[in-house]
């Protein structure tokens, strides 16, 4: 079975629409006026790249390939001569770039990986783009592969004439859930909560189902235990920016509180995680983002209160592991409280 | 002591301000446009009243006022000669203005309380207006008793120092008893989700805070429970739109979820109800107002996704009572459990 990932994801997950050099300059998809437009920003230097991401043109898994296609970027420009050929280039890109925003680590932890490829292959004299393209290539074929085996996870953990309530974008392992499962038959509703202040929901979630065919309907985030005890959702799917090694789930903010009353009305919550953080462990190990208060005082730049209201933007909560019924993970479902067993022996395996 | 209320209660909360007679029509506070522009809209019969309460130009406690002053406005046109003087006309409008919301029946009770005390009169020839601008400055009076009586135990239970939160818009037995906890020298903050798709929180409940010099602070109604969970929140409070006998709450969306999560947090709930519907037993008695799908679908008129896009807008959710602490009533803090002997003992006293 050859299946291809573009066959099943909407416009914005496809990995070229997520961010792509195209005529000497990296393309990011605009996630801020999508639904409504299909741009992208063209940046050409880190800084621009760093910037896009910090003001969420692309937020959530976007950050990761977005990065990488900035040091392709980057890498091109040393082999043309046009920047140094030095690590410091390359340290302070990752550095400058890993700074962009504090909870998900992924990014943060692909970038050394590339880094010190980068700097191994630098003494050696080769051209380094071919080797980040490589690099990329790679990420995105294990990526598609974890994502499969995820979607599978997620897709039968989905029965006939269920209701599945999202939050925020859980973008490719959640929407090819969705997708396997209409392939298999299985008639299902989804929920998506709209996901202030940024609308993540009601922009991207929602507009994605809708392309591939689903039946999702947008709700605000104050109706999501409403809608439960009503009988209408039989399972709580989300993505995770972070899951730590003892299972504590970091989302976009109000993932808890669906979580919280998940398990009030007895409905499993079974968060997709590609890629836990081993090296986080605890709730204190994770850094929960605070925005700028002014976003929350506005939608889509309408201000919703006075300009002199005092406003909190906490971008994140914390799920804790007791929750948590399972987390899909490309291992399959595992136990919060399974993770260290499984990903520690597994990585003593590998350094064997 | 002789406390004004409107030394207390914010512009949107005094009476004239929600609803009054001038200059020939019935002008009603414009919610919808506070706290950007302080409007009012002019109506000219019945039914531009009732149109003006089902658009939300006034909510939560507005209607009762706004619907009584409508009486007064027929009952003088009816004086003048320029409406038959028939019971018909006033039973056709109370039942239109009746007819608006259903999910609070304060306005209904009130209306078919007026309207027996109107046909009395009627027969016996008296002039209609001055019997219900009569009525109306009696309700008013026992509304301003009744919300102090309220707001002396809401102040009570919040305590120096604690945080409080509250959901849409609680109107004056909330506003006076975070004014009263100030009168009272106590610091307390108060968190106010803004309180999607209509923003009450953020356009209502914030502004009217700050004008009475609270320190609060606006947070989109995902937050909820991770502001809890970081120990800011002490107290949940919130109006009702309905109470039933045996202690179910309804309230605007959100309201319950909050609940779920502030018995999780181990944080007592307060709902304020100055009118508690002792006509009405059980969950299943309250009627859940669906309102227009597009009002999910946009803010202040601004779409917030594909204009193709399937939503839900339940305007209200059910608190059960064993989520609530204690119902703040203008009798005192009662259970949920305790409404029925309290209210029926009375009712039959008075009937003596």
């Amino acid at each position: 079975m050859n299946r291809k990932i573009d066959d099943y994801l909407p416009f914005i997950l496809k990995s070229t629409n997520i961010a792509r050099i195209e005529d000497g300059s990296v393309l990011i998809g605009d996630r801020r006026v999508y639904p409504f437009k299909k741009e992208f920003v063209s940046c050409r230097s880190i800084e621009e790249v760093a910037v896009v991401i910090e003001t969420m043109v692309t937020q959530g898994g976007g950050p990761v390939r977005s990065a990488m296609v900035a040091m392709e970027y980057l890498a091109d420009k040393v082999d043309r001569g046009e920047e140094n050929r030095s690590r410091d280039v390359f340290i302070k890109a990752k550095e400058r770039l890993q700074g962009t925003r504090p909870t998900n680590t992924s990014m943060a932890r692909v970038l050394e990986d590339l880094i010190s490829i980068i700097c191994k292959d630098m003494d050696e004299g080769k051209a380094l783009k071919p080797l980040v393209s490589a690099y990329i290539e790679n990420f995105q074929k294990e990526y598609e592969q974890k994502s499969f085996a995820m979607a599978d996870t997620g897709s039968g953990l989905i029965n006939d004439g269920e209701g599945v309530l999202t939050m925020c974008f859980a973008e490719t392992s959640f929407i090819l859930s969705i997708a396997l499962a209409l392939e298999q038959g299985k008639k299902i509703k989804v929920y998506s909560p709209e996901t202030r202040p940024y609308l993540q929901g009601a922009r991207l979630t929602a507009p994605s189902l809708m392309e591939i065919g689903a039946d999702v309907t947008l709700i605000t985030d104050s109706m999501c235990a409403h809608v439960m005890s009503q009988g209408k959702v039989q399972k709580y799917m989300t993505a995770v920016d972070i899951v730590t090694s003892d299972g504590w789930v970091a989302n976009k903010i109000g993932t808890f509180q669906n979580a919280v009353t998940a398990n009030y009305h007895g409905i499993p919550y079974f968060p997709l995680a590609i890629d836990p953080d081993m090296t986080r462990e605890g709730k204190e190990s994770i850094i929960i983002e605070e925005r700028n208060p002014e976003e929350v005082k506005m939608i889509r730049g309408i201000p919703t209160t006075r300009p002199d209201m005092k406003a909190y933007y906490p971008a994140f909560d914390i799920v804790p592991p007791h929750l948590i019924s399972g987390i899909i993970t490309p291992k399959g479902l595992i136990s919060p409280y399974g993770l260290k067993a499984l990903y520690n022996s597994a990585s003593e395996k590998e350094n064997k």
